[in-house]
């Protein structure tokens, strides 16, 4: 079975500009930034979307949203402000079948959200 | 002290269109919304932003998650996809110092978003 690629990314098979690592996330730039900072916080573990997310998930989950507010903090975005994404499915325009979230600051967000 | 708006949602002292509740989290649709299904999901605890949450919170943080992927799931959406959105600080323009969940769904969300 071929891993999608974020997974690979995660497992260090497939080069990206990471911000943060630690024993459950990876968190690197999105290829095609849409933000002067955007980046993108994922499980090491293949979950592929939050609507597969399991209740026993919930506290890898929490990690995953407290490693995005820590790496605005370290972009230097913190006080200037961000956005969080998720995106699920067609509809949300989910891109990878490996759950993500955006961070997206260093300018000022429209509303709504796309 | 005034409490902010949504932490008199979550305490029942102010009206909302509530679609989940639980010992940890509130959910209830948007007074504005910018899409057909448009929810917020609100811990009861007092977080100004996700920002401001500690580590020890993480637990909390992963169930918001878990709740906003069950209310695409109450409302229909969870097929069709649906976007999750958290606004922290002045850029994202984050409008109520409580932390909260926007899902959107029910129509083609574009990109970016905002």
């Amino acid at each position: 079975m071929s891993k999608n690629i974020f997974a690979r990314i995660a497992a260090g098979e497939v080069p990206a500009k990471i911000v943060y690592e630690d024993d459950r996330a990876v968190a690197f730039r999105d290829i095609n930034p849409q933000a002067p900072v955007h980046v993108l916080v994922i499980p090491r573990k293949e979950i592929a979307r939050i609507g597969e997310a399991r209740q026993d998930d919930t506290a890898l989950l929490g990690h995953l949203l407290w490693v995005a507010a820590e790496v605005a903090r370290r972009e230097g975005i913190a006080n200037t402000g961000y956005r969080l994404v998720i995106n699920n499915g067609p509809h949300a325009g989910e891109s990878v079948p490996h759950l993500h979230i955006h961070v997206l600051g260093g300018r000022a967000m429209g509303w709504p959200p796309g």
